[in-house]
């Protein structure tokens, strides 16, 4: 019988829950989205609720006294249960599985389900990354409340990067240090990397643990990856989402010393910080008040992208050059043998100028783009956009984090439920 | 006539002094060296001698009472004075011009005579970088006093990445604040880049402004530049000397949020702070410890390069892979129009084995060494090693920061003696 998941994905003012179906012949790996509703604007109150299923589609409604992830998970979950026309999901005890994307995973090689001892331990390695992990792991608490029959389950953006090589993912530091506060490259996106490596395999037909991508999540939050015979050789992001590319409102790497002449106070708490979630000023700053937003004033690329503005000129410039920071050397490390450089997330998918001038940049390596293919919407979960002449592929994958996992709950169901 | 200039290059714990005299035709544009003389152990008494003058050699001559950058300076001017085989230097006022090597120059564009306003200037812009200005400045400021009758010149290593283009120097953070505080790419050892564009231009035969260079200064302290058209485009140093790659004791750019996790005291003044000088724990601990010593307990990085030991293979292996990062962006900056790859620095000019590897990394961009060509010790200031049938060339210089200054005064005598 069909069971029902929901993948949920909790930013700092949003929650995302995805509800699926797994597939009633047993053997299919793929599950079935049956609906899928955002709450936004948790920190900008009204909150706003957009929900789809089917054809059935609400839009910005606005929500009374939804103001943390708590609130917004316990509608959603009103909302779909209520909904006469998702019979599959009538009563929360339908709920099996509940798959939470957790932001930093530490050492985690892989998903993990959620008891006393897990949560406790993703809570300690949220010290690396508290404003990333904080608002996964307030709705973790919430819905093992509310659903203590599901199996809660973590999804580690950081796990599919557990195969960097040591000479990548060492810092040139203290090393008793580091090893001591767990100071390391981890990487993340790692979701939605995984996610690209089974679309371009599936693409392609070539097995995923033969396939050489050059891939960019690029969104909010921006990273590449080098993927070799299907696993992470090196990724752009750090011990924490900070380094490696500007983002939305994120410096990326920067001068390390940077910060102590940024501010005097560099080390100090930021008033976000609490007792239990210790966050410096410099880390405020370097990762909610830099970006484009403190070049530009906003942090919608696609307006950035289509202005001449000299500021937003020199946005977009400085963002395509930082990208092809990672494209080359990526692509020596793969030795020229690469089946696609993809690109993925909000701006990877929709951002044409872009992908033209990033793959320009790269054009002495043999990649070039089809300019109409480039303009056109993508319809299709990859969409080839290389020119007929080109040497290298291009591709753009519509990234799906939320399928990922729910897809990850068939692949390791044995695991979960015990029988391993 | 022919007229003295001094070289001078002060560390924190050596000065090097290079004498030399300008050409008697007056025609040619390279001076020539007639003497060379290093203190080094001033922070690890007894500091020690090395003279060389033609065929006359001291070597290592303990030295009582050299404790400062100032008690060295004296002890070798009163070397080379009273020196019977330097008769082109018997007295002090026999020096017209000194030459000193600053490492941070802020926004100058160019070298600049030392008067008290520009010493002022100079001395406000170290605090971007005061654990590497510091050295040249307590000198400036002893030559200044015992040689009033010469012509004191500052050459920043920062001058020659003045031609940065706004997109690479700009960092995405807080522009109000960027600008009060010049947070700002500036990058260094651009003494040693313009010295090695003369020296490939003559080589290659080429003008120097149509020449595109990827260049890899090498030392305890290292860089990598993309030179375009003779000028800097891009490089690895930023703010200040740490970003970018690994050193002997310096950990090149790491995630900007790392520091915070290694230490809470991370923003606090160090130990060396002064009142004068303001240095945070964070960039003490990075500048000073980290890099190959703390990964292997040596600063040699001929020791690292022949053991098998797993730490010393590990610190290998990051530096040739951080390298790499540099070498294939630049590349792709230059379209693959690239008249030679250039090692140079001290690791650079004898790290045969990390050139093969570096260069073995970045075989598929049409690189390839003679291992015979690169196993040998170089004798020229430019060695071609590229293998015989390599679509680009691979060069070795031996770089030499005291002649491109001593040659700079010859370039700009007319600015500096105020005729213009």
């Amino acid at each position: 019988m069909p069971e029902i998941i929901l993948s949920i994905n909790a930013g700092s003012s949003s929650v995302k829950i995805s509800v699926y179906k797994t597939p009633s012949d047993g053997k299919s790996q793929v599950p079935t989205q049956l609906a899928e509703a955002v709450i936004e604007g948790l920190t900008a109150p009204p909150a706003k609720l957009k929900y789809e299923r089917g054809d059935d589609k609400i839009k910005d409604k606005e929500l009374d006294d939804i103001k943390s992830q708590e609130d917004a998970f316990r509608y959603i979950l009103g909302h779909l249960t209520k909904d006469s026309g998702l019979p599959e999901l009538n009563d929360k005890e339908d709920i099996k599985f509940t798959c939470h994307r957790v932001v930093h995973g530490g050492d985690y090689p892989r998903s993990q389900i959620i008891d006393k001892q897990t949560y406790h331990h993703i809570e300690e390695l949220s010290d690396l990354a508290p404003l990333h992990n904080a608002p996964a792991l307030s709705i973790v608490r919430a819905v093992a409340d509310i659903l203590p029959h599901a199996k809660n389950i973590a999804y580690f953006d950081s796990a599919f990067h557990n195969t960097l090589p040591d000479y990548i993912c060492t810092y040139p530091i203290d090393q008793a240090i580091a090893k001591k506060n767990k100071l390391r490259k981890y990487g993340f996106h790692g979701i939605s990397y995984s996610f690209i490596v089974h679309a371009v395999s599936t693409f392609l037909n070539k097995p995923s643990n033969q396939l050489n991508v050059i891939a960019l999540h690029l969104g909010s939050g921006a990273s590449a990856c080098c993927i070799k015979n299907g696993k992470s050789l090196d990724t752009s992001m750090g011990l924490t989402p900070l380094a490696g590319l500007p983002g939305a409102t994120r410096s990326g790497s920067i001068d390390p010393s940077l910060m102590f002449h940024f501010t005097h106070s560099a080390g100090k708490p930021s008033r976000s910080s609490s007792e239990k979630m210790h966050i410096t000023q410099a880390e405020e700053i370097l990762n909610k008040n830099s970006g484009w937003k403190s070049l530009t004033g906003t942090t919608d690329f696609g307006k950035i992208s289509s202005s001449d503005r000299p500021e937003d000129v020199l946005a977009f410039n400085i963002f395509v050059d930082r990208i092809s920071n990672y494209v080359a050397p990526y692509f020596t490390k793969l030795d020229g043998k690469v089946d696609a450089l993809v690109f993925a997330g909000g701006i990877g998918e929709r951002g044409a100028k872009l992908r033209q001038a990033v793959v320009h940049g790269v054009k002495c390596l043999g990649y070039e783009l089809d300019d109409a293919k480039n303009a056109q919407q993508v319809q299709n979960v990859v969409t080839d956009i290389s020119a007929g002449g080109a040497r290298y592929k291009t591709l753009v994958v519509q990234t799906d984090e939320q399928l990922e996992m729910a897809r990850g709950v068939l692949v390791d169901k044995d695991r979960f439920v015990g029988k391993k």
